[in-house]
């Protein structure tokens, strides 16, 4: 179970995200009338110089059910709005005041900070337009359940509900079960969003496989948190392509500052494990997931 | 034709803002937990005050096609908020810096800033979520059907779309034809969906209805815009419940300062009459639309 990751995957990966930055630039109307300067700002927020995590989680869990990839296209392409739609209001001065973000300046240095909160405010929109336009791929039923659980991950209880507990938590020390409940929040519920949707797409998982799902969804999501923790304090600003060190600076609470560099390590450990199984279980259709699970662990060795 | 308005018309307006409070209000989570700071902003920013134009546009349309009033409680509630959340937005020191709105504090006044950025993102996402659930009521196209309505309305292309360009033409003199697209997306696209989503819960409609529809909703959608310019002019903060004289103030192009006070009264009356003409067309049922008209004109004599 060592956190090998092959040739293969890379490709994939490579494939995924090329793939994915085309449907993106597609799905945002061109550049003309008098709406061009807001479509510009979304484009630059959207296109370009992501990691594309969560299409990729999206791609990984609908080879588990055998999707359709151009329903996948669109259920990527919506997820990946909902993720940057965060990303710009996050960086907003009122919340992070961030000025660096996927190695640009971030949308409200480039554009301003009116233009930043209608970039988002759209973006999430246009995440539900899309899911909602009728599919020759997809049911009604399908959509329909696209769309609430896109939008159960993204509110109040989800998304928007972590970012609140985070905005609150500035100079707390929090116990380590309040911080792992605001990342399930925060960050976790999206990514279990992007494998349910993607699997979601494609033929009905038995009960035991959606189970094994979660529990691969729920390890992977806080495991991705914990390692951006430890690049945070361990990378400079220039290899992330955002402000590092962040954390620290603003007093935030982190699994490297509740647990130490060492344990948190360890941590990382456990949850990849974790992850590794419920795909053991999942069969030979979760080889993606693993390599998934694999990669993202390998970005702190 | 003239503008009258018959008791039986205020009792039902009554009727519908008393019950569309009550589901708003079940609509949003207790206030306990982790998230009471979130939840109990969302509930400030959206219960109480309102006047709930968009809830009653989609109950009177609903009358046109017989449709159920608990489809018509759930689509009015996701119009509301997506109303409430564009408020909330539009209040916020990078965009108009508001501080007063419905006889309160603005939202960013009453808590601060971040929370109110929160709150419109979670009111947006709640909206989808709503109109996402399964019912007993409607069928997945039907609910398919009206989140992407609500989402056409909202994005780039509608509300968003109309606030960007009213964000970049401060201080400008626009031409009537320019200014007419801007409300037309601005407020207009959410009247319009009102219309056509309380609709859509019902029975379906002739082609000839629903062009009647439409021309009324584009009538009224504009009466709307163009009656809330005369009363920022003619009225006082107290009687509005938010700051008036502010379109002056900010050098915001409106019809008044286009086209002077009486030719702005005079288009109220041509749109108003085409606003009736269309309800003629749709007979009996549209006797609320109708009413609904001669209400909105009514509030300038």
């Amino acid at each position: 179970m060592a956190g090998e990751v092959a040739q293969d995957f890379y490709n994939w990966m490579q494939e995924i995200r090329a793939r994915i930055e085309l449907v993106l630039d597609s799905s945002l109307p061109t550049l003309d009338g008098d709406l061009t300067g807001l479509h510009e700002a979304m484009r630059y927020a959207l296109v370009g110089g992501g990691k594309y995590v969560r299409p990729l989680l999206c791609f990984a869990a609908g080879e588990v059910t055998q999707a359709c990839p151009a329903a996948l296209d669109r259920v990527a392409c919506a997820l990946e709005m909902v993720h940057v739609y965060s990303l710009v209001h996050d960086d907003l001065p009122c919340m992070d005041n961030d000025t660096l973000r996927r190695g640009k300046p971030t949308v409200h240095v480039q554009f301003d900070e009116g233009t930043a909160l209608l970039v988002g405010d759209a973006l999430q929109t246009q995440a539900f337009s899309l899911l909602s336009e009728t599919s020759s791929v997809l049911t009604a039923s399908q959509s329909l359940a696209l769309v609430h659980e896109l939008a159960h991950a993204a509110g109040s209880f989800g998304m928007v509900g972590g970012q609140a507990i985070d905005l609150a938590s500035v100079g707390q020390r929090l116990p380590q079960n309040v911080l792992e409940a605001m990342h399930r929040m925060k960050t976790g519920a999206l990514l279990r969003a992007s494998l349910r949707m993607g699997a979601l797409c494609g033929d009905p998982l038995s009960d035991e496989a959606r189970e094994m799902l979660d529990v691969y969804a729920s390890a992977v999501g806080l495991l991705f948190q914990v390692v951006d923790d430890i690049l945070d304090c361990t990378e400079n600003s220039n290899t992330l392509g955002k402000t590092a060190g962040k954390d620290a600076k603003y007093a935030k609470p982190t699994y490297v500052s509740l647990l130490g560099l060492d344990a948190t390590r360890a941590l990382t450990k456990q949850l990849h494990a974790d992850a590794y199984k419920a795909t053991e279980r999942l069969g030979k259709r979760a080889n993606r997931l693993r390599a998934l699970a694999n990669f993202v662990v390998q970005r702190i060795h």
